[in-house]
């Protein structure tokens, strides 16, 4: 087990990651009022570790799924913590994927002004990303993430052997995350390419899930709140992912991410500010975990949702984070327009493909 | 006009204080997209005033009250944001009141995950307590202010012009807060002592209102996540005027404030922590504004709701801070029982006296 403290100016959250990371974390809580926070999926598969880990103390079970980070869901919970006498000296236990924890640490946030949280990540997706960094949220009247906080949890635990019961496309979800930091990131990159032929190989994505929390608790340090740059590099691969997301909706969101990178690959391509070998690359990488990228019929008119993104403070521009070369990025702000014509140029591309 | 500058871990915050700070300070909120929330009665008597402030930008009206000060509400006012496209770099004003302030605040914090907050209070509770510090709630099944963050806004705008058109009881419950730093802040009591033939005067209260922000913004600045202790001196005449505003709920805030001093000012009396000539003093400014104490025939049953206060993580403990000499305070632990058992004493000695 490997831990790395991520220091910010609200808090300091410590997260340890590797095999027996949960049941030897889990014990130095026995001692505390918890309040835990799973879903019907989680609850299904573990609910004897659950036990064992919590004993007698409250659980309280989501319906699994996206349609579950509403306010409505958010209420119920905060209104059970009442219910079960929680205070500002509980913890809360979010012991789920990317909903899970997002609902639960806006909860914890809220409650009282803020309850301490504990991150037990069970996705690769939340593992390597969502549950690092303090971003709490829900959806509301269609657009993803509005109501929400930066929250950071005192603690993540990131153990390996929830893995092994996630269905393949949730791994596809989080190597779509995975990738992204191998456009940010050196090192990432360089074990993504050598470890090419098993991407899934659980021992491997161990330890590319540490390498990715860490490259992400580094940006977070340097910019909590998002304000000052750093932490928009995260971003690449969203701007299209989001926009393609709010349009077509079948996809999830770790999917959708891969399919943005390689429409902003190909932009970054077409404006010159990426090539050569590391593109092909990349691209092979991107199209080795979801198979086919879609040729979208009307990508053009999808691509105008990029405008609804909340990083988006201008409503007729649009900034796309873009690979460059080996652990660099590049911002680049398009016309609306224009950003939707490449959009269209790499669907007529994928079509001829 | 003065200023203070309020730096915490989380956020610079500017407090403008005085004469003219309003026209002063709202000229450089023209040139960005603003939305302003109100309430009803603010509306009502300052409508040309706004609109000559912030001209063609949106105006949420709330209806005035303690009553909408609930999650409802908050998820209206998000609603309206989105509808009118508040972006990141948009600013959200909370011009009026405790109520209009703590809700604005947490809608602002909530919303895209915090966008930028300008509190303009109108009533002497806020101007001199409420909107300094960053605190932001709703009231959620019957427990006053549990669901909320903290938020700092970037800009806190006092102006004495509002004090004008307040009601009688509204000046009363500014001075119930206005007397706690009193007892928390030895410049604060000899200023009240000395004035006290005048408490109700305009330029008074200006001067007093600076005195009592500029004590707030040192305590925040020390303790701004209520951990350290140092905040929580600012609950004094609180865990008893809570505990009778949850049992008897007719008067206001800073009215149980005061009566909440008086029962606590007459614990420290008997418990030798505090007493002559500075312990009268105290009870002669006490009375001064709220004229007659009331001696609750159930008084021992209301002091049982100190439980309920959510700074207490005990169940069978109250934390009461009670004035000591002047400029100090001191926390006193009390088991329940005893508490409610010092509350009954005082209640006999209002009858008898």
């Amino acid at each position: 087990m490997k831990s790395i403290i991520l220091n910010t100016p609200s808090c300091d959250s410590t997260i340890y990651c590797g095999e027996g990371a949960f049941k030897e974390r889990t014990q130095y809580l026995k001692d505390k009022k918890l309040f835990v926070i799973t879903d019907s999926n989680v609850h299904k598969i573990y609910a004897p570790l659950i036990k064992e880990a919590f004993g007698e103390n409250y659980v309280f079970v989501m319906p699994a799924g996206e349609g579950s980070k509403n306010h409505t869901q958010l209420f119920k919970i905060l209104s059970a913590m009442l219910e079960n006498g929680v205070t500002r000296s509980s913890v809360v236990v979010a012991l789920g994927g990317g909903v899970v924890g997002d609902v639960a640490g806006l909860a914890a946030s809220l409650y009282m002004r803020g309850v301490k949280l504990v991150q037990i990540p069970t996705t690769l997706l939340s593992q390597v990303d969502s549950s690092v960094g303090g971003k709490t949220a829900v959806d509301f009247k269609g657009v993803k993430n509005v109501v929400g906080t930066f929250y950071q949890p005192g603690e993540v635990i990131v153990d390996p052997m929830f893995l092994n019961t996630l269905p393949k496309r949730e791994i596809r979800c989080g190597l779509g995350e995975i990738i992204k930091y191998g456009a940010l990131d050196k090192g990432i990159y360089k074990s993504l390419i050598k470890n090419r032929a098993h991407l899934k190989g659980i021992k491997f994505l161990e330890d590319i899930t540490f390498d990715c929390i860490a490259h992400k608790a580094e940006v977070v340090r340097a910019d909590e709140r998002d304000v000052g740059g750093r932490r928009k590099t995260l971003n690449l691969g969203h701007t299209t992912g989001h926009a393609f997301e709010l349009y077509y909706r079948r996809k999830s969101h770790g999917e959708f991410v891969l399919i943005g990178m390689y429409y902003e690959l190909f932009i970054a391509r077409r404006m010159g500010i990426c090539g050569g070998r590391y593109a092909d690359n990349l691209e092979k990488l991107i199209k080795k975990v979801i198979g086919k990228i879609p040729a979208y019929e009307d990508a053009e008119r999808a691509a105008i949702f990029a405008k609804y993104d909340k990083k988006n403070t201008a409503t007729t521009q649009v900034s796309v984070i873009v690979p460059k070369c080996e652990g660099e990025s590049e911002e680049i702000k398009l016309q609306l327009e224009e950003y939707a014509g490449f959009i269209a140029q790499c669907r007529d591309s994928l079509l001829e493909g």
